[in-house]
């Protein structure tokens, strides 16, 4: 019954046997490991893109900072949900990297509106030198509140971006739990539909600490490669890296992963409606339910932990986050006890 | 005969099975696990200074540019020798974080010497507003040249940063090794000499990639963790660094592992000079052997990695380190290969 | 009928006059002038604050982002209006000197209000070291809307902040106008009401080019030396800065020509009400007023100059600036072609 | 006897008749002014480059920082010498706007040596991702120690940054001094020797603050606008600064103001030279000469103002500056107080 976040669960097996194995013998340093190589190819065929690069990273932040940075000067504006990740959870990593303001765009549930992008784009760099210049669009999939977006939404934000000569960014921490919600295929969530630069989340669907930042254009792929070291995050033993990542991508394990999730994730959302909950719509693996006040004692009580959340007068709102290792029995257990 | 660099061996088995039985379970993330409590705990022992704080990070180079960005303005100067990693080796990460400049110290075999540093302290901040300020000091032990500090020689040098107010940090990415070429103490090495923060290195020794910024005064460490979290360094999945950190820690494995790789890199030093190789004092697990021409292309024909350094007309130039993984086995290989 | 911005007029003939005589002979540089000695008396005295410190530069840009720079730190949130000067024209210069996140607070006419920032103020920094942290407040007066704040209702709003422990900010780009708009006190306008730092604005009424930062405490006094100098603002032939700055303080003639300017913009605004155009609130120097399409090609025919403002369908709207050097002869001819 | 530094002396005439002059009505800001366009001619025709730009500001160290940022990413390095004013005055501010590391390259008089150039090229950005990236060449001239480059010297030394594909800039805060001195055109200083990028400096010949970023390649025109901007160097009242820079530039003034400083400077030199004075190689405006103990107290009683530097036991030196103000008179009087 522990619904508070994707990353309070800990490594998928497949992903903890390859670092085991990963120990063996020596290893180059800094990159240059064979696994990752192979992880180099894998993301080429997953993502249907030969010319893709990827760097890996031990958090989604370093991800997103970095993915940011090369794609945005210091003058520019970064074009993303008021409540975006990197707007709220980040504590500044985005601008610290890159300089960038972002410039915070509201919509429901989650996801940017192309009006809502529009106007955004069309009152930001109006003033010439003196105010911020536009930079790039970064969007989330799985959002911030649970939702998805598909590629068609995607696509006609991207456009608005692209009609401007910006770059577009997704931050994917969750972008199997995307992938599995909307049955689009990597390439079509990605490079098809406007997306340059990539974070691939694979810390919260059974890494132990390891994302992907994926250039569909590998012309910045060495500016990014110094950034990554002069932010501090070049792992000396990188095999450790790499050995996840390629196990991971191995076998179709992410997408797995991905599916146990989001399977939970509904479950649990079709319990508490059919118990009278408010869900709004979550078709991945996060929820945030509202219900009639006095759930929250009961459930913690029952020794269920997830986050509480501001609701209305009469009313208790939660956040649950299932994960790839959340079973029918948590999420029962939890129904039960609600 | 991997002899490139101690970052090349993989983890400790009590490492790795730290690793892998921290993977039991849900954990509370983001440095709220158990595990990391009792690594504070371990920490405030081995240090005998129970106000110490601790944070870990991934790498070193992490470690260095929170630690200096912590306690020198972006307007200070970093005294380190001129061959000090974070001159040489972060690309930059030390002035990304603090905006300091490093001013770089002269001396032999790798150390700063008291009258080196004492010229630079004079000779920087004399101008008022107009130069940079000076900021503080950083040492690095084990030294880049493989030579070690003892405490009396650190005290010697952290005392006249003192007399002009600076705080002191030791980037100890081989601070276990430096030990165990002393006899120090933890505490005799650092805050009872002016340590005021410690890089403590576990990547190098035996571990899949983690270090500590020890603070021996407690102040900082709020801001320090702001520094973290906005350099993107904050783990989620915060259990699988406590867990390297905690076995590292137990039962003095920390010390076993790096008195195995100086008691290898002494094997191989008394080796070479039985060969007559000249091999520059270097009492840890790093060497910097020249020898007349010819080794190289014997040594790499028979399998010997290592790193080759420029040497003058007529010699040849190693760079050796041994791990904790390095054998008699090794070295004795090497040695007939040579 | 130059109304498009109070920087398109020159300086008046005292700040003339006082550049000249301050050229004679020679004068020490970097601000160890003798007039600059006697423009911290005179900020002493105006404000009756005997600690207060100022620092001279030459762009109300530089001396805004001085100011938040020295009072937030880089992972802070500074709260401002969402039309804030500093959020809207300053192309990230707040952001680059300072790191931190400038965090938009809604409010008509340019006023943040209580409420909006209490709101602010209780969801940010909530989520401990995740987002970003509670920094500064910045207030504008004038504001961007023309409208001007009283000394009470900076009152209630720095109440806000100081009970978060926040230092509070005041953009006095116009801040002789809001002076004599309120008929507040310097004091009774800043430190009485929980001002800790001002941007004092010299350029837009009647300077050449002057800008003061006034810390009403002393202690970060050195800090922002430094960050001046570091920032490239730190002027040699400082002797220029203080020249206009001193006649600009003395004989009230600061007051005189804000006065003018405030005079000449209610004037302005009389006389479009008058002639039944719509005129927000607009006690000082500027003023958006809107009217039936139609005048912006007369106006423009007879030699107006004048910013054209985005408007509702039917409408033309105008942002029109009174400045020291406007006359009455000016608005009626303006008045008279409109 | 003022010879503390050129910026202790005022405006020339000229220049402050233009400021006078450029006060009359009203005038577009921000750089839109009809002085400007005029500058920006003047600046193509004295360089011979018609496809120069330039930008104004007011100090160096702004257009320094500007130029660098402009030039050299985040982990490049900026290679100067040891002693240039961007290593030593400008406290951090060139690191500030750029995120660069300076390397300090060596050499006698104030001058980089085209071996001490090579040795550090060789030396930097060896060692892949792991050290600051060869970036840009910064130049001096006159240089800190009041020597001169000639054009052929220069041209060596770009021509080994040129062959790493490194711009080159030029920090001219006494550029016309060194043309004087050289009898070099501005092209032949310049462009014609491989600067890509020039500070040009008029505030210590005689203007009141104004400096320019010549850029001889237009491109990146626009980045450096906007990082002029977010530095908060771009004036409202620009005007000011086109005026002083247009007056400058007039009928050869600037030429003039520097032969005049160049004069007095090298009648200071020889009549030191007479009263047996060590006089090193000096052959614009600033001289660092030693003598026997005792005249240091001697000229100070006599109302000399000056720099005292260290000097050998039994010596004592001086840092003497004449500027476009010194008069023969001024230099006499000091020779005979000597």
């Amino acid at each position: 019954m522990r619904f508070a976040s994707d990353n309070t669960s800990g490594a998928a097996p497949e992903i903890m046997a390859a670092i085991v194995k990963a120990n063996e013998g020596y290893e180059h340093s800094y990159g240059a490991d064979a696994a990752m190589a192979r992880v180099t190819e894998q993301i080429r065929e997953i993502f249907e893109a030969p010319q893709a690069v990827v760097h890996l990273v031990a958090t989604g932040t370093a991800a997103n900072a970095l993915a940011i940075a090369t794609h945005c000067p210091p003058w520019g504006a970064v074009f993303c949900h008021r409540h975006a990740h990197i707007a709220e959870d980040e504590c500044n990593a985005p601008e610290f990297y890159s300089g960038a303001k972002l410039v915070l765009v509201p919509g429901d549930h989650g996801k940017i509106t192309p009006d809502g992008l529009s106007t955004a784009l069309a009152t930001t760099g109006e003033s010439g030198v003196h105010g911020v210049q536009r930079g790039m669009l970064s969007l989330t999939n799985v959002t911030e509140a649970g939702t998805v977006y598909t590629p068609a939404e995607i696509a006609s934000l991207t456009a608005l971006a692209k009609a401007k000569g910006l770059p577009c960014h997704l931050d994917g921490a969750r972008f199997a739990n995307a992938l599995v919600a909307t049955g689009a295929t990597p390439a079509q969530m990605t490079w098809q539909v406007g997306i340059d630069v990539l974070s691939f989340g694979g810390t919260k669907n059974g890494c132990l600490g390891v994302e992907g930042v994926v250039l569909f254009n590998p012309e910045k792929a060495w500016e990014l490669e110094l950034r990554r070291k002069r932010g501090g995050h070049l792992f000396s033993k990188h095999r450790f890296l790499s050995a996840q990542m390629q196990a991971y991508l191995s076998d179709g394990l992410w997408l797995r992963l991905a599916a146990q999730a989001n399977a939970m994730g509904q479950r649990l959302g079709q319990g508490l409606r059919d118990r009278q909950a408010q869900v709004p719509e979550a078709p991945a693996n996060m929820l945030f339910p509202d219900w009639a006040v006095g759930h929250h004692d009961r459930l913690e009580a029952a020794g269920a932990a997830y986050y509480r959340f501001p609701a209305p007068e009469g009313r208790e709102r939660a956040r649950l986050v299932a994960s790839w290792s959340t079973t029918e029995a948590d999420v029962d257990r939890f129904l039960t006890a609600f």
